[in-house]
């Protein structure tokens, strides 16, 4: 395991170091150094918070900021916060409307958020949204619904937007709840990768073979299959996103798609955008022409080579709130 | 070989085609899709044009529109574009007040940017200024003196702000010339990559080797070293960057430094940041306190692992240049 790295237990702390030095006009530890939050707050907005384990980056910690979360807590590699950091940036951040907690579903990352909300409950007005955008991972299979991955991007956008323009708790959790039915990711994987703290890799691919549907924790993927080329890829892909939306989404118009290619972490620009342009294309055929895209690297997995592909089918308001003015250290426009 | 591609022969036009159509508000193929240009030419502004061989994305591509590159010429992998693209380029960009061609240093790209020159002599004003950054590649190693890497993205955009507010085609050559002395990079490789051409691997490292002052080609570092933690990677090439230095750069105040942390393509951002607040300290505790920073993935060797510290010791106006704003597909603010 070769990473750019001093020791292993140092890993995330050195990296959030690194962040907040190169942003600091943005954003700045939190008490304790805790977690991450906005430099300068918004009195009276509700404030949108964050987190889950390390190993995503530039999620959640890189979009803090103006227009998008207030704060981010971050665990060990693939590790939930704890309830206590979740506790300490809610009681930092929240300056006076309360807290919208999001949260990718994940049940660790679900159980800490909801004992932070329960012990902070007496202080702070708290609502919770569970990103669930994986297509790969249907309420049919698992109790607790769909995992949340890249999708996470456009919910905290689009929240944080909002937050910025005035919402209050109730409306962000309506609309946080709507986004969620109305965005499926997939991904593929073509190579693992190695935990620091235990040196081991996630799973190990053979030189023919990929993994679809692949979570961002080295989780097992929908099928193993023979390694194929770019397009038979994103049709995989591109298919099973198609057909996950709840039926409403799906027929009730597609007014303002959003198509996002996301890198795990070890797959390059050059491979990105040539997925961008066959998606684009494949979508479009579908009837479903992207209205706006994103390509980079924005939810990882470490350092695994691979990419998901995400779609969202928005309202003409939320995709004004994509498109308003955001400021973090890893997205702005 | 594991690549998000199709055909090795199409892989380098599909993810061109990705970025055009991703950002067809700021760019477009221009003639015969030989390169692809800024959308909304500034007619009387000099048209500034880089290229080099593909690989390397998002240079340069990715950072063309207002207040970058007018056109980018793409070869093959780690190969030239050809003399008669970048004369099309020339040909379909220059407004009136010239050309200047914005050059890596290496023999086959100089000698195409020369030979187009030549070609295009009698139509257009022309000038060149050729990217000399790397710290591990001394004029006394080589008679062409240092090679052109991450540095580029500077040089490409101070230009680019430069031309965009006016600079004639003379100012911008000076400009360039003396920004060359004021850059120095170094990298350093954890893993090599694979030619799709060729499917042959850059070059190999063992588990526990790294390769420091690699270039961008695959090209042999000047040691193979036992890999090592951060701290003394960081230092590894910070002390060759600060020794590199004409001395009256050196020793002629640090006015405005500037430390990019770039990314080759295979390492991920939590990975980047880490090595982002290392330099930042490294260079702070040797008395050069950057006054910006930039942390991604710019300059590529397709998805090597490792990754490049760049550092610009600016003046006072090279620094607002820098600081400018920039709407191209892969730099903005």
């Amino acid at each position: 395991m070769k990473k750019i790295m001093n020791a292993p237990d140092a890993f995330v702390a050195e990296s959030l170091e690194g962040l907040v030095r190169a942003h600091e006009g943005l954003v700045t530890f939190g008490a304790g150094r805790t977690f991450i939050r906005r430099r300068d707050l918004a009195p009276g907005k509700v404030a949108v918070i964050s987190g889950g384990g390390a190993g995503h980056e530039p999620l959640h910690s890189g979009f803090v900021g103006r227009g998008m979360l207030d704060a981010a807590c971050t665990g060990h590699v693939f590790t939930s916060p704890t309830p206590d950091q979740i506790v300490a940036a809610m009681d930092e951040t929240d300056t006076g409307a309360g807290c919208l907690l999001v949260v990718k579903n994940y049940d660790g990352d679900v159980m800490n958020f909801e004992m932070a909300a329960e012990m902070a409950a007496s202080r702070h007005a708290i609502d919770t949204v569970i990103v669930e955008d994986d297509a790969a991972t249907g309420p049919s299979l698992r109790s607790r619904g769909r995992r949340g991955i890249a999708g996470t991007v456009v919910v905290e956008k689009i929240l944080g937007a909002a937050a910025e323009q005035g919402s209050n708790l109730a409306a962000l959790k309506t609309l946080g709840d709507d986004l969620n039915r109305r965005i499926r990711s997939m991904g593929v994987a073509l190579r693992g990768t190695t935990v620091p703290e235990n040196a081991r890799e996630t799973f190990s691919l053979g030189p023919d073979e990929m993994e679809i549907g692949v979570g961002i924790h080295g989780e097992p993927g929908l099928e193993r299959t023979r390694f194929a080329g770019a397009n038979e890829i994103i049709r995989l892909l591109g298919e099973r996103i198609l057909a996950e939306f709840p039926s409403d989404v799906a027929e009730g118009g597609t007014a303002r798609p959003l198509l996002i290619v996301n890198g795990f972490g070890g797959t390059p620009p050059i491979e990105l955008y040539l997925a961008q342009g066959i998606a684009h294309r494949f979508f479009e055929n579908h009837g479903v022409v992207p209205a706006r895209t994103l390509t980079g690297t924005f939810v990882t997995s470490l350092d695994m080579a691979g990419l998901s592909i995400t779609l969202a089918l928005l309202d003409e308001v939320q995709f004004k709130l994509w498109c308003a003015p955001v400021a973090t250290p890893c997205l702005s426009w």
